[in-house]
């Protein structure tokens, strides 16, 4: 490939903070149809030559995608005879889980939650799979603190000023006209302010909820939930979950209909752990079923601004018609990690919601709140987006293309839509568990997939998360992982190409 | 009086940020001897030159600290005589209330806290009762911000990293340092940081209750205790208070013995709302009460940095021997009021409640938490703290002066040893309540006192707030409360001399 590749070109290649240029679209397009199966493994993609001229490009463009392709480990450089699709990591399948009844998070579960959550937040571990965003450079960090110097310039007082319920009007207003791209038409007195998406979540728990209730859950799910649940004294319910659909609505219909649960909490966009988006016709009739049977739905949309795709897919919240589904999401993982500013449109739990905020946590910062609304106005915040959402895919690409080198045979993977987590599935013989506590002593970290669910189950799969830097330390860290989990299935590394279990 | 101030001492006496200089001691110790009943009122002042004689200051420095006094309503000028002690607002003294049995916060009491709360919050109304600081002039902002923005400089990533639990260790760093003045002796990992004081006590009151346990509180109350208690499913049980003293600890061990009590939640020095501080026996009773009968103390400290007395009354967590004691704080009172960063230290509970906060609302913003190290850090905050209680206190003063001149006759106050908010008790005829939907349809804002009992007592009462700017809209606001209380009571306004009913 080096002959291709002129030095003028590698400075070009290597701007990442470019954006929409020709070379990055030619390289997202052939992704595209490699993910869809158009371009299948192992098959031969045309020459740069012969590519530049289907595509009417210049022949360094090309060369600057098919470069780009390869370090996504997308694609592989055959000497002498051109480049090939990457083999795929075998995609997760449906499957159907065995029901679990109505129960508090199980307290095995709950100790390893903590435990695991303990050694994540220890600095000098490498950590693989928190989704706690540390790759700075890819949120506008400079823009944001030029914002706030200057806001701090021109209002010296915005300081010294209490902050009061339910926060800036400012930024209500710029998130009412940001919601319209997910489909919600809201107005700034629809949405309170709060802590995150976690406390987000929190609320509206609470504002539904009474100790004793039932809540039903995606299966596997955010693994904070478990012990927020128990701390509210509910019990948790798993609703069987393709990994590639979503929540079974059959099997939701039917729980609703024998009124089993009390609420529902569920993120239909971009999942944490899997990356599914429920089809579009899914999250109609998910909306349609909560209003039917007047249960309110927790949709968390923390990652429905990440998603690959070319358009968004809307919220559930869009097709909500009587006020049950309440909106939680956050700019923690879009734009500024550090300020924990994240806003619920609560539907008809909407007053309530705002007085429980009061005398939660009473309010957010003004200075964070204007310094976010600033930005959102000035117009910056799409673009920005479509460079995250390039990047952490990028980044999913290269882990799987590590995993697919190092972990033993029979792993599978879910294929993200968005976000920067994706789902490990490895054979039986790996109990994640034991993983986990191997890998510490070798100060890495990873999160097994029984903290998933609040009955234990998943004790082969893992959640590996891309939201740090790529650097020695990460892949190293991960063929660490795979290296060790060969050792303890006896099996050996690398993808056999078959079909899914 | 306007004899003796010549022109070059006007910019010395409204210079309100030089410290600690040699007339401001003579006018807080004068005034403390008004307070003590050393100096009665009516009783005539020693003359300017005298006074400068008994001193050893100068004249000029003997007039600014009479005009001082003069300002905050201590001291009245007579013509062609000298300066008299003015009228003191006669002091609420010792009462007993009847017990009410443990039963969640009365409907009525929990809708009129939103009623009300939801006007203090209309900013074209003008507040005279909230407790939320909005005289930016008394807090640093402008160093803060200076502060924030050099970090922003040198550390541009700050932003872009997602904060962890259990928060910034140079902060606790900082605040275990600084709660040593509290008698406190605490490590940075007995700390967790929280968004605000209001967390602090949610998060205190769930990991120490569970629904349908019951709470004893002070009575009146810190008001939105009631309705977070009610939104946990908590019982409230008011615990007879005295005005000066606080809770009567009798009264505590009875209830304590007959194990009525699952935690108490209070607020030992400088109380919201009547500004009491307990003597220093009855913290040290407090805290073996405690740990004796193994129930938990939730010690709200929000504004135990902010006395008045020279030297800090300690905390009771200062006193706690087995971690029964919960202290919650935040800087929103004292330094910051914009950024909600507040904390706690959990004794026996510390490690639950981290894990609590975490699934709770995650952590608190670095960039703001490095922002408050660094200014504790730099040693300002014990000079900033000294000019806050002077201006807190004369601001008192001076609204107390504005009561004598306008409230009806038989009207009684609190005298606060810190913070900036006192308790007023009307005549029996004025009901407060009614008097808060008069004045806000001249879009002014107080407090009834109802709302600080769960039970609805104090219908004569309401809580005023000297964290305003004492400007004519502030003046003017109390002016017409006094004149409406008149009206209702059909008792003339101004003080009689009497003893306190």
């Amino acid at each position: 490939m080096a002959e291709f590749m002129p030095a003028t070109l590698l400075s070009v290649a290597t701007d990442e903070a470019a954006g929409e240029t020709r070379y990055h679209q030619l390289a997202d397009q052939m992704a595209e149809a490699i993910r869809r199966g158009t371009l299948l493994p192992g098959s031969r993609l045309p020459s740069v030559r012969r590519c530049s001229q289907m595509h009417q490009v210049s022949i360094n463009t090309v060369v600057a995608a098919y470069r780009r392709l390869e370090d996504r480990g997308l694609i592989e450089a055959r000497p002498q005879s051109g480049f090939y699709v990457s083999s795929a990591l075998p995609v997760l399948e449906s499957r159907i889980e065995e029901h679990s009844p109505a129960a508090e998070p199980a307290d095995e579960v709950l100790a390893l939650i903590d435990k695991v959550f303990a050694a994540q937040t220890n600095p000098e571990y490498t950590n693989i799979s928190l989704a706690c965003p540390q790759t700075s450079d890819f949120y506008p960090g400079g823009k944001l603190g030029r914002i706030m110097s200057s806001l701090l310039r021109r209002q010296p007082k915005i300081i010294s000023q209490y902050a009061l319920p339910p926060g800036s009007l400012h930024l209500r207003q710029q998130v009412a006209r940001r919601a319209m791209a997910l489909g919600m038409i809201l107005e700034p007195n629809d949405i309170t302010l709060t802590h995150g998406c976690m406390e987000a979540l929190q609320l509206a728990l609470r504002v539904t909820t009474q100790p004793g209730d039932s809540v039903g859950l995606e299966t596997p799910t955010y693994f904070f939930l478990l012990p927020l649940l128990a701390s509210l004294g509910l019990k948790a319910v798993e609703i069987p979950t393709d990994p590639q659909d979503g929540l079974s609505l059959d099997a939701l219909e039917l729980m609703l209909s024998e009124k089993r649960l009390n609420a529902v909490i569920a993120m239909p966009t971009a999942q944490n752990p899997m990356g599914f988006t429920m089809p579009l016709a899914a999250k109609k009739r998910l909306a349609r079923l909560m209003n039917d049977y007047q249960v309110p739905l927790i949709e968390d949309g923390l990652y429905a601004e990440i998603q690959f795709g070319a358009t968004l897919s809307p919220a559930v919240k869009s097709f909500d018609k009587n006020g049950w589904v309440l909106f939680c999401t956050s700019f923690t993982k879009t734009l500024a990690p550090d300020f924990r500013i994240g806003w619920i449109a609560g539907g008809r739990f909407g007053e309530k919601l705002r007085q429980l905020k009061a005398v939660s946590s009473m309010s957010e910062s003004v200075l964070l709140s204007e310094t976010l609304a600033v930005f959102l106005e000035s117009g910056g915040f799409d673009h920005h987006l479509r460079s995250l959402r390039r990047r952490y895919a990028a980044q999913i690409d290269e882990a799987k293309s590590l995993i697919m080198r190092y972990f033993p045979q029979g792993t599978r993977a879910t294929q993200p839509k968005g976000g920067f987590v994706f789902w490990v599935d490895l054979p039986p013989a790996v109990d994640t568990v034991k993983l986990f506590d191997l890998l510490l002593m070798e100060k890495i970290c990873l999160t097994p997939g029984t903290l998933y669910s609040p009955s234990g189950r998943y004790r082969n799969a893992l959640r590996l998360s891309c939201c740090y830097p790529f650097d020695a330390r990460y892949t190293d860290a991960l063929a660490r992982v795979g290296r060790r989990a060969c050792e303890i299935s006896g099996l050996p590394p690398g993808i056999v190409t078959q079909a899914a279990e």
